[in-house]
């Protein structure tokens, strides 16, 4: 379903030959009106790609047709002949499509530093072009994978309308962060500011508190197009809330492919001063290579999640904080708590709950354990 | 050598039985004067093992006698109780050597969270004590190695005057980072203004810019301990110098044997606008996960140096960015310089030049590859 699950889109997902072993790297999704408004959010990262300066343009031309993702290679830090290559891959869809280049998105993801095969590439717009359909959303979902292992979608269908999505990656944006590109599409009503505030407040909470290595990427994008084709205008809390619950389903998806990765962490900060202060913990707690290496051995080394909360700002007093690991408080007081030996971590989600007794805010940070084959993945070839 | 190269101080290294597997696992340095002047830097961790909390208080009192330090166990999050056993030690200390409690200062690594076997630690003092010579900096150095493969120790001798010292640890402070301990003598007449200010000068532009695994300490301390044996004060200028270099040659072994690392990683900023600038942006570069892979891989993949870059607020315009891997230059303007191919990267250590072409500062942080030797060592057991 993904993208195509809300009227008014089609989509596409084709092998155009930009990957060198044939799997599909193509995707196209088109808003087939009457609306084409969109909302999106963009890296962080000051070094960022071609499409994603080009598609910062596009948000601010108020509307958008179409959007076309090639997996295979990032065109970032490839200079002005990047940006003309981007620049000609949306003229080439606005041709087949009879639209406006300005009103076409772009996004890539790959190797960093090499510039795309356009003679594949602009033949593969013209082929995608001709395949797309009502029921093409889980193809474009494929053809935008790159290290992924499953293909990532999700939908939330209310009184007569729809959201749904699709995403790549592995990892975390601010949106900043991995190499992360979610399309979200809707059949709701809705003009650019509400889908705007939407998104930033679904991403805020879902694909930003996603956290996998601390890698920020230069091409991360996430994209809401509106067709208005379900002639339905929902109350805004409630297609915020499917616009939250559809980021937050891709989000637990990527961390559940996340390269190499065995264990599934949740990081919840409970008692925080402010939410600030608690999103910073979590994220110092996710980020510490040493507690995701004890979480890949099955090591309830709070210890480390007590070093990783003091080097934060945030405030606490470290003889009041508390840490539970799958359930047991093996920290209390800043010391020792309960027996560890009671902490059972055969499964793969693992969840930890950081205490700062400072107050009553809490935030959510998902990661991954540090594994060998996380290495493996990311030293054996280019990525 | 090491910290009895000085004159004016014995030490004894011994097995107190602290360490389960029997290795030496308590050292003692003790400055016979005449004068015991003292400098001192700490973790920068919030969450302090009460041997830093003491120590602190040591260097308050303006006079430093010994330094008892163990392996073997962190004393951190240990409560009130972890408090008194690190004050006990002090007086142990200060009863067999007929000196003050204050005046003793405690050191401890290894696991966070343990009490440790005061039953042991106390009377391994007094044979500490009893084996305490002018030829026992080696055995000292030996006595405080954790996960360390070799001890650390150097030695500068200037006209009349040494400066020499320990090391353990594999990773970085700010002094902050990695379980790092760092014990500097001097026989050199100064006092502790002088000691701190040179101290101070050091570590800023050594250990803080050893940066193995970005996870900070809650134990990490550097002592400078001054007897004044010599009889020599010599040129402040001339003795910062002589700090410098031991401290720099102490933390270069510190990389040498971080964690399962097999490379050994100089990033060089280049053409900062200033040198906060120099040092935000080597240390983003250093923690970057995936550069670190890609660096175990012999892959010289200057997008992830860019793109780490990126995250910094550091001055910089992205299409005028530099990198250099092994003297190649692999990116220039933001994008592709000369062929990756011509990379040479057999050899353990790699230089990477990041050059911000916004100025004139520069920095250079050290770190390390990412491997599976260091997920594996990190997971296998509680460290």
């Amino acid at each position: 379903m993904s993208v195509t699950a809300a009227k008014g889109f089609t989509a596409a997902g084709i092998a155009a030959g930009i990957k060198e072993n044939g799997n599909p790297d193509l995707a196209l999704v088109v808003n087939t009106g009457p609306r084409r408004a969109a909302a999106g959010v963009f890296t962080s990262n000051r070094v960022k790609a071609a499409p994603v300066q080009w598609s910062e343009q596009v948000m601010k031309s108020g509307q958008v047709s179409a959007v076309v993702l090639n997996s295979g290679g990032a065109n970032a830090c490839t200079g002005p002949k990047g940006f003309q290559d981007t620049h000609a891959t949306a003229e080439k869809v606005a041709e087949v499509l009879g639209r406006g280049a300005i009103e076409v998105a772009v996004c890539s993801t790959g190797l960093i530093g090499l510039l795309l095969p356009m003679d594949k590439l602009l033949p593969g717009v013209e082929t995608a072009a001709a395949q797309l359909s009502e029921h093409g959303g889980e193809k474009a979902a494929i053809a935008i994978k790159t290290t992924d292992t499953v293909h990532k979608t999700s939908v939330v269908t209310k009184d007569g309308w729809t959201v749904g999505g699709m995403a790549k990656g592995a990892g975390m944006l601010a949106p900043g962060l991995a190499t992360m590109l979610v399309v979200l599409t809707t059949d709701a009503d809705l003009e650019n500011e509400a889908l705007d505030k939407a998104l930033r407040a679904a991403t805020r909470t879902t694909f930003d508190r996603v956290d996998s290595d601390g890698c920020m990427s230069t091409n991360d994008t996430v994209l809401l197009l509106a067709s208005g084709s379900a002639g339905v205008t929902p109350e805004y809390e409630e297609f915020a809330e499917a616009v939250r619950q559809v980021c937050d389903d891709l989000g637990q998806q990527l961390i559940r492919d996340a390269e190499g990765a065995s264990k599934d962490i949740k990081v919840e900060v409970i008692n925080a001063a402010t939410e600030d202060d608690a999103v910073e913990v979590g994220r110092s707690i996710a980020r510490n290579n040493l507690l995701k290496c004890a979480i890949h051995g099955e090591d309830p080394n709070w210890g480390r999640v007590l070093s990783a909360i003091g080097t934060t700002s945030a405030a606490f007093e470290p003889d009041r904080l508390n840490v539970a690991i799958n359930g047991v408080w093996v920290c209390k007081n800043g010391g020792v708590g309960e027996d560890r030996d009671q902490v059972d971590m055969r499964y793969r989600e693992v969840h930890i709950v950081a205490d700062l007794a400072a107050g009553s805010e809490t935030a959510t940070i998902w990661t991954n354990d540090l594994t060998a084959d996380y290495v493996h993945e990311n030293s054996a070839y280019s990525s």
